[in-house]
Order: C-alpha cells, then sequence, then structure tokens
C-alpha cells in the first residue's frame, strides 16, 4: 500500500472564497511527507533543524479538480521516486471520499546543508524512497488485480 | 474526560530560530475546538462558511513555557465556559511527554452573521459547552482521585 | 514597465532549517498579484468575498534557485498571460538584490461562484490582462535595448 | 512619533468567514516589530536565524473590536517597554481609517540561544527600546497637545 496521509480542512486553512487557499494545499503535502518519514523512524526534529544534510524542495506543481471546504476529511496519498544519485520527487494524490481533488509534485536535492552544494542521496532516503516505492507498487498490483 | 485534541508538530508551523512560531500555537487551539465541535456531530463547513450566526475570537491569549520542535507530539487539552447568553470562553493546555508546554484561552461572541450584533448562543451551542464542560469535571474529579 | 512586487521575508515566512518554507513563496505571488489589481483600481474585498464571478488558481508551480532568508528585499515581476476566453496565467519572477531566486506561474479560471461553472472573462479583468501585459512588453522592449 | 507600520490584509490572511483569521494579527504585530528592528539597523537574518542571543515571546494577547477585510488598509502603532533586565513588552495598536480595530500586546524574554537560560538584555536591545519608547512619548505628547 502506499502511504496515505489522513487531513481535515481546518478554518485556518480557507480563504475569504469560502475554499481552501491554494498554496496551502502543497502544505498538507508536505506534512504527508513528514508523516511517512515518521513513519520510517526517521526523527523529524533532526531531520528538519540544523541538519548535515538537508533536501530542499527546488520545484513543487499543483493541479486543483475540485474545491475543498472547512471540515473537509482529506486522504493525501504520497509516491516518491529516485530521479538519480542526489534527486528524488514525490507525487502526492489528494482525495476526499474517494474522489481526486488535486495532485501535487515536489522535487528535492539532497546538499550539504553548510555549503549548500549537492551530494549523494544518504542511506536513510535510500531506504525510504525504496519502502515507499514498494509500497506504492504493491498498492497499483492490488488495485490492478481488483479491475482483472 | 476533557477533549484533547493530538497534533504534531510540522515543518511548516517552525520558524528559522529553530522552534514554533508564537501565533501558531493559538492556530492549533481553534484546530482543537474544530475536532471538538466535530466530536458534537456539528458539521464544520455549515458552522465556518457564511453561517447565519457565528462566534469570533474577541480575545486570545497565550503563554509559553517551552520551546516546541518540528516533531513533537502535542497533547491540547481544551475546557469551555459560557460566560454570559452571548459569549464563552476556551482554555486550553498544551502538552508534550505530559509536560504543560503552553496555555492559551480564546473568548468568542455569537453574534449574527449578517448585521454582526451579538444574539443569544444557539441551542446547539450551548448543548457543546455542556458537554465538554461536563466532560472536563468528570476528568478533575477523576485526578483529584487519584491524588487522594 | 512590468508590475512590481515589493516585500520583506518576515519571520513567520521561514522554517526550522533557516530558510522560507517552499509553499509560502506562492503566496508572496498572490500577494503580488493582489496588489497589481489594486493598481488597476479593483477593490479586493469585492473581488474575493464572495463575489459573483470568481477566478481560482487551478493550477500553481514554483522554481527554487536560491534559498530565501528573513530580512531579505523581494522583488516580484508579475506578467498575465490571457490564455483563451475564460483562462489566463500568471508568471512571476522573484528578485533578491538583482538575482533570480524563484520563478513561478499560476494559472486561473473564471467561474460563476455560485454554479462554479466557467465562463467568459469580465471586462475587468481583460483590462487588467491587457494594462500589465503592454507593461511588460514595454519591459521587455527596454531591457533589449539598453543590451544592444 | 511611535513606529508605524504598515501593511495591507492579503486574501491569506483571511478565513472562510469571510475575515481575517485571528492568529494572524499576531503575525502582523510580529511584521511591525521586525521592521521597527530593521529601522534600527538591526540585520534581520542575524538576529532571528541561529543566533547567540533570541528573545522569544513569553506571552501573546489580543483584543478584536472590528472585523478586518481582505484589502484592509492597516496601520500598526508599536510601543516597546522595558520591564525588566531580561524583558520586554510591546504594545500594539492596530487601526483602519484611524479606526482602532484591534490590540496586541507581546512579552520577550532575552535568553541564550543555546542553552536557553534567562540573560541580560543586549546593548542593541537596550538601544532599540530606547529609541521606540521616547518616539512614542514624543508622539503622546503631540497627541496632547493637539487636544488641549
Amino acid at each position: 500500500m502506499s502511504f496515505t496521509y489522513h487531513r481535515t480542512i481546518h478554518l485556518q486553512d480557507t480563504d475569504a472564497a469560502g475554499v481552501v487557499y491554494f498554496a496551502n494545499v502543497l502544505c498538507m503535502c508536505h506534512e504527508a511527507y513528514e508523516a511517512s518519514l515518521e513513519a520510517s523512524d526517521i526523527h523529524l526534529k533532526d531531520f528538519f533543524t540544523n541538519p548535515p544534510v538537508a533536501f530542499p524542495v527546488v520545484h513543487a506543481s499543483v493541479d486543483f479538480f475540485r474545491p475543498m471546504f472547512c471540515g473537509d476529511k482529506l486522504e493525501v496519498n504520497l509516491i516518491p521516486h529516485k530521479l538519480g544519485v542526489n534527486k528524488f520527487e514525490i507525487s502526492y494524490e489528494i482525495m476526499v471520499e474517494n474522489v481526486l481533488v488535486a495532485k501535487a509534485v515536489t522535487r528535492h536535492v539532497c546538499i550539504d546543508a553548510v555549503s549548500r552544494s549537492k551530494q549523494d542521496l544518504s542511506a536513510e532516503m535510500i531506504q525510504w524512497l525504496e519502502t515507499n516505492r514498494q509500497d506504492a507498487e504493491g498498492a497499483e498490483r492490488r488495485k490492478l488485480r481488483e479491475i482483472l
């Protein structure tokens, strides 16, 4: 199964137009990423707060298919892909009641946090990428079997 | 038992000083309020989005005892108090690993959302106030019995 | 000249990694959009709060070239493009001290805010698109002349 | 004159109730604080990002008198007060078109950022406190003269 993060839309996520403010959907995707790191026993404080190695977002995109409202129950499915020795990408599917409401992508590079020069992905991240990728592939196969 | 909301600190909640940005703690308190409304079968979208009756925050305060970090597991305990025919207050205790890290209060008035004039609390909110108050009193009594 | 929005990075924009939290850059782009609407005498409250016609973001993307820090002075240049009878796109260039630190795009559709069905761009928005597009073209031509 | 920070309400500051989300007003107060530090030639990145000495908020409160809407032009007046060798407080008045819409307070302690133990205010902060206090007193006197 691919990693799934559950999240209720808070009042703070919305704006005066009555729906979720667009950029906040990317925050929820990052929350899902954090939750999946934690599920792989990665210590979030050490990982994000003044670490020797960091994985900043270098690209993000998001597509919206339906508006989201305060109180909506989101399901964020996350699938990471290794892109090279020092890069990875995460695809996110955001569902409300089994309907796809948005899709997003974040691309990350591995850097030395002090010099900010690129470096190879750490063993920890390679492990995380493999675990979540296999989970996602398993979920895909199961879905296919249900259809066939 | 008083209503308890569980919440992990996200990277977005923190700032460059390495800890949670102060005002975000009030957002987490409001999330706890939303979660407790939902636990009383109040429909969040109807309650907050263009409702006939609204309960805006007219006062908020927060005290910080310890810094909070990315990945910290928060427990927000919420206790509401009726303050009059058209007012109520909510006290929040924010704990990390059973240590009190912050306390907060929000005060709300009941208004007609169009004219913005004060009006008596709705039956729905009186019910919510009573349920959560009794829960909190029960929790207090249980704590006391444990001590005695 | 293309419309330019000036913005200092606040502590709240940053996270525990010491730099601006990625999704916040899209918020700053939206601030630039709001500022340019206002510069065209569009009333922001009427435009965004329960309007008859709305222009929700259906796609957004952002690329990061350099980290941004608390106190950095941002310049956001905004160039809109009409994409059809009911669609437009805005390109943003984010500069710090004349260095490009990020680029972003938001795509908007025009909808009836109640039925949420697509409708033709309003005269007001067509005017805004033309004004800002001409401004941007003028700036491009001036830049070119400086180079030649 | 007391230090005044000018700020337009962005869409992102609002929520589905159509007005500014309560906790965001404290963020705008902190922006005013940052702007006043900068006006005293304090370097914001050094001041907030991994500094040796920090001034975390230990208490904050806010009172709301009128709702604020997207596009509103805020004026935040800031008056700091020294509270002891290692403490200070800032009072904020938030005005829209010369009407007081909210008041807020933040209380700060001076700490060694590594050990997090209290320490005496730095010379830089004592200077900032005195400059802004005198400015505020001058403004008060001028107001009084206008009335008399």
